[in-house]
Order: structure tokens, then sequence, then C-alpha cells
């Protein structure tokens, strides 16, 4: 076996994956609808006003401001209603003094109108509308490219999408979109005892995890995860594999990442591109790895469930999330006191997961081999390294997941 | 026309809206893989134990632990090597009084064996290891089900999974699952005026809007979105249309709930059903109504971009976390100094979209038919019925969309 004979600090490790993280630059075409959570890969610019006109901002009649002028409740203005006009209708005769036209909100004004006057301050008599409130010029009317000017960026490229942005991009008439792609993530775990779910087990097998947890956090954090089933424990099995998955924006392996004589991922790496980093002082999840091979991007992670799982969320998300062009993702943290007293790896930067009872951050952390470590937990709290215990009672950040 | 004779408060909306959302039963059976975001229907419970054997947990020498006794730096044991364990092999011999075997975390523990000193601690001189601390039974190893037990609920019903819970699924074996399946949601805009995005505008037409946006914010709240084409302003059309959409769970129209002699929604949904609430004390979108045909609950939400979308996200989306057994959504939000004093419409809670611009509240609303109010915005603070006017320099809450 080849003990660790160093390993780096967690904001190290953190610095190092940030800096490989390149932000793609391959784009995808895309439905609006299919375009919520995406990036906006070039400045969306409006080809026409919005609205094309100038339009009733609310139901009522289109009239000559000059017309109400002094009207209110004692001293009425009466005006002749002349039409009417609905969404979707095209105005064919205009208003002139002392006429108006019933309008909908959303309809074009018609000529020479330039207000409206609101219904619940008229009363219809036949023709006779009486007014009795004084309208200003422009009152109660959406103005032709009132919400977007024709030429301008309606959303800027690199902007996340959301449902508002992409209404936005409706208004103005655009049916598909250029979007950045999304990142191709190979995931792959390894270990001649792993088995994928649904089959049945034999001595000393365990069930595939890390495939599934990692390929959630990769999906969540804007990839598109590619899964494989595991790789045995040999280098040519691992070589053939690596050769397959590099043809990925990222690749992320799990187990064999470990000391032990069959822990080679570190090796075969090694040997096809530079390994920048193998050990982090951080738990769970000590034995990381992290390499370039190529120009592809590779995370070994640890085999054990929860600590495979914790650094991909810690170290794999955000490297993805810049990859992706997406905005850090900042988790909801509540401050609650501690259930009880909890003792920290001594020199490891330590994520600590908890349940939220009863308004406590209770300890939910079993050991790094068991993923019911995090399934029954509902965060996390950080102990740095230089902390060897922290006391029932503090008061502590807890970050939701 | 027929204005609004009466509007009912927010909070009353809410509570009407909300004690119409049934949580749904009907259930899919999905991969694990596709798992991720939905709610398990039924209590998981694991088939065996897991690990299904007791296993090394770290990379060492699993030994007799009485044999360690004393075992320290300057008072080293020496014990025989008699073989080696990978993970994913099955022990051939035990392990006896002076002996140990080489093992890598997760191999399963060789009968006679009781504990794992790890690597860390060792020197190896041919078959001769010499141990430089000593462990005591127990240490470094995994008990069978120390991670899930047999027979115990890895996952309860009602849980929401994300990759954790997916993890403790596959690592019961669990290849698929049964969810609590997404409400299928019609989405129909309405309006003569109203044109698909991709196509050219005539006089007086607009872009659909409401039916991308209203579908995003189904789709991110647990529904599946079923957009149609916009319906025209007629009875007959209207009537057809919302024959078709009750084949769905949940229906949302937008547009022709106001109280122009073309806003028919609200008559048809009377005839047909019941309408359970018309015009809302809210700003954007007081013509919001609220209606059930059959066992079927449908939102008729305004024309107006802003205020349809806005709606979307403060009536409907809890909405529909019910009916699909979400946890309710909370928002992250920020407290920040407002930049300008802002005038509220008087007796409607307004939700007053802002941006954040170098640690201020920018207020960013421009009026209820621009969706720019929304797009160009990072969130929104609440004004309630009874403020009028919030001014320059008052913190206040930024929910950030």
């Amino acid at each position: 076996m080849r003990p660790f004979t160093s390993v780096i600090s967690f904001d190290e490790a953190v610095r190092i994956v940030m800096s490989a993280a390149v932000p793609i630059e391959r784009t995808d075409i895309v439905s609006i609808s299919d375009a919520d959570g995406r990036v906006l890969a070039r400045d969306a610019v409006a080809p026409d006003d919005v609205p094309a006109f100038d339009r009733a901002a609310m139901d009522g009649y289109a009239v000559v401001a000059a017309d109400t002028n002094g009207a209110a409740a004692a001293t009425p203005r009466s005006l002749t209603c002349v039409g009417r006009l609905f969404t979707g209708e095209i105005p064919t005769r205009g208003v002139g003094h002392g006429e108006c036209v019933e309008i909908a909100t959303g309809a074009p004004m018609p000529p020479g109108a330039d207000a409206v006057v609101i219904v619940e301050e008229t009363t219809r008599v036949e023709t006779q509308v009486i007014i009795r409130r004084g309208v200003t010029a422009g009152q109660n009317i959406g103005r032709r490219g009132a919400d977007v000017r024709r030429g301008s960026t309606v959303v800027p490229s690199g902007r996340l999408l959301g449902p508002s942005q992409i209404g936005a991009l409706a208004a103005t008439g655009a049916a598909r979109v250029d979007v950045f792609a999304k990142p191709r993530v190979a995931v792959l775990s390894t270990g001649n005892e792993v088995i994928e779910p649904g089959r049945g087990l034999g001595t000393g097998q365990v069930h595939d995890v890390n495939r599934f947890t990692v390929s959630a956090v990769v999906a969540r954090h804007g990839g598109i995860p590619v899964p494989g089933t595991a790789i045995g424990d040999t280098v040519p099995a691992l070589e053939s594999a690596l050769d397959r998955a590099l043809a990925h924006d990222v690749v992320i392996l799990s187990g064999g990442s470990s000391v032990g004589d069959r822990d080679l991922i570190l090796d075969v790496l090694g040997a096809r591109g530079e390994v920048l980093f193998h050990g982090v002082a951080v738990k769970p999840g000590k034995p990381t790895g992290f390499a370039r091979v190529g120009h592809t991007p590779v995370f070994a992670l640890p085999g054990y469930p929860a600590s495979c799982l914790s650094n991909a969320l810690i170290l794999v998300a955000p490297f993805l999330r810049r990859v992706a062009r997406l905005p850090p993702s900042e988790p909801r943290t509540v401050a609650l006191p501690l259930s009880r007293r909890i003792v920290s790896a001594p020199g490891r930067h330590q994520f600590y997961t908890v349940r939220v009872v009863d308004g406590q951050a209770v300890p939910a952390f079993k050991s790094s081999g068991d993923i019911t470590s995090m399934a029954n937990a509902d965060g996390y709290i950080e102990i740095p390294s230089e902390v060897n215990a922290v006391e029932e009672g503090t008061m502590v950040k807890v970050a939701l997941f």
C-alpha cells in the first residue's frame, strides 16, 4: 500500500478545481419552451417595439384628454360613443372632439384619442358616456415600445433564463434561442465489488450508489450526466474506460482513489495526464484526486458513498456551474443550536451532516461509508480544520440540502 | 362593461386556493436515475442489510484485536501476514492469533479477525507486519447493516427525493421506485390578438407570453405543463377549449378575466362550474379568478404578462406544490435599503419587483402589461395593502427569483 504522504487544504483544492473550470463555448438552439434554466449565448435584440402599437392600458373609453378637462363627480362631462374596439381589432375610424370609443385593455388606440377614461369613472346612457374624472394626455395608455424598444437588448448574453426572461423573449417573437450547451459529464464508478441496482448481490458485493448520486448532482448543476456501468479494478479496464470517457467535457470517476494496491485510478491518470492533487484535508472525502488528461478535467472521487456525494456537492458542483456558466449556487442557511457535542477530525475541514429537529441541529453523520449519513440529513455544518470539537448548544450555521 | 363590484384580500385568495389543492394520489414507477425531485409514494424498505457483510472500513490489516494489545511506537507488535483481500473477494481462510491479512477498504472481514489496523500505523517487512498502535475489537470495521438494517424504512413515503435519498435507494438495490405522479396542467392563453412566437404580427396583435411563463412556473413547481395555442374570444371557442382542458388535473387560463364585454372566461366558468372568487386586492394581478368545474380547479389569470406571471408565482406555484406533494418553496431573501421612494396602490397588496444594484433594492416595476417589469428584476418586495408608500432608505426584504 501507498499511504498519503501529503494532503492539501480544502481551500487549496477548491482553488485548483475552480481554476481548471473553463466556461463552455459550445451552444445549442432550443425552443423557448425548453429554455428554463439555460444560459443565453447571444444578446437577444428586439426586432420590433413591444407593444408594436399604442394600446389601451385599462378597460374604458378612448378620449381626447382635453375634452375631459375639469370633469369630476359634481361636474361631469358627456361624450358621444362612436364605436367599440376589442383587442385584436384594427381601428376603422378616429376619435374627434366630443367623441369617445369604448375600448378593451390591450386594444390599439384609435387615431385622435390620447387617453383612456377607466370604465369605473363613467356611466353609460345609450350613446352618451358620462365622465366623472378627467384624464391627462397619455393616461391609461401603454405606449408603443414601452415594454421593449426595437433594437434594444431584451435579455443579455450570459443571463440565466427563468420564466420572466422566457416571457420577454416570447414577447419579442423569438420562438428559439441560442443557449450555451450543457457540459456532458461521464460518470463512472469503479470496483470489482460494485453491482448494478436491481441485481442480487454475491458475498462481498455492494450496489452501485455513486453513479446515481453523482449523476443527480451533475444534472442539478447544469450538466448532462452520461453514466456507465462500473469498471473493474484493473489497469486495462480503467484505461479503456478513461479513453472512452475523455470524449466528454468532464469525467467523474469514483472508487479506487485511495492508497490500496488496487486503487489504481491515480496511477492511470498520472500516466495519461497530470494529477493536480491527490488527497484533501476534508472529511468525509480525503482520498479525492483531480487531474487533467489532455484538455479534459477528471475528478477521482472516493468510493465511499457519503465521501463521494459530499465531495460532489462541495467540489464538483461549483466547478460544473462555472463550466455551465451558471451563477454560483447559494444554499439556504439557518442558524440553530447544536443538540449535542460533536468531535471533529483533527486537521481536516469537516462537512458534518445534521438533521433539523425541534429547532435544533442534530448530528446525523454516521460514517463515510454510510449513504444514510447524507440521506437522513437535512443539511450540514462546516467545522474548520483547526476546530476539534463543537460544544452542545453552540449556534451553528446549517446549509440546507 | 361589468366593473368589479368587490374584490377579496390576497390572504383570502391564498386560503381559498390552498384549500382547493388536493394532493395527487396517482403514482408513477420511475428509474432511480429519473427520480431526483420526485416524491416517494411508498415506504422504501430495505430487503437486506447494507452492507450485507462486515467489511474493512480502512485500508490496512485485519487482525485479532487482542494481539495488538499495548502496541505503541516504542512497544510494537509483530504479526505474520497470511493473505490479502481486495474488495469483491471472498475470504478463503481465517485469521488466527499472531496472524493478519492485508485488507482493502470495503473488503469482507476474514473469519477470526475483529479489527483493522490502518496501514499508516504499520510497517511491512516481507511477511512480517509491525504494528505501532493497538486497536480494540470492532475498530475500523463497518458492521453488516451499519448503513441500513434489513426491514427498516430507508426512505419514507412522502419524502422528496434528492441525490442522497436516491443513493440510499440504490444502496438497497432498488432500480425503480414508486413516486407520486406529477399533476398535468393545461396552460391556455386566450385573446383574438394573441399570436404564436415565431410568427409575424398584424396591427393590434401581440405574441403569446403567458403560455411560456406559466408553463415554466408549472414545470418548476412539480407539474407537467400541457400548453395549447391561444383561444379566441368567443363563448363557443372557450367552452370547447375548457371541455378539452378538463381532462387535466389543473387548468390555467390567462386573459379575458377582466371586466370588458369580451372578458368571457368567468361567464363560461360560472356556467360550467363554481367561481370561487373573481378579483383579488393584489397588484399586479387584480382581475384573477379561480373556479372549480367538476373536480378540476381552474385558474383564470389576467392577460397582462406581468400580472399573469406574478399571480402564477404567488398563487399557482404554492397550490401546485401542494397538489404535487412538494414541500413549500421558500425563496432566498436579502434585506436591502430601498434606493428611492415608491408609491403603492392603495388597498392592494403589492408585489413590487426590484433589481439588486450596489447593495440597494432598485425599483424595477414598470407596468402590469410589461413583461420586462419581471424579466429585468432580481426579486420582489411585498407592500401590504394598508401601506401606501415606502420611503427611500427603508430596509426592505427582497425575495429573490
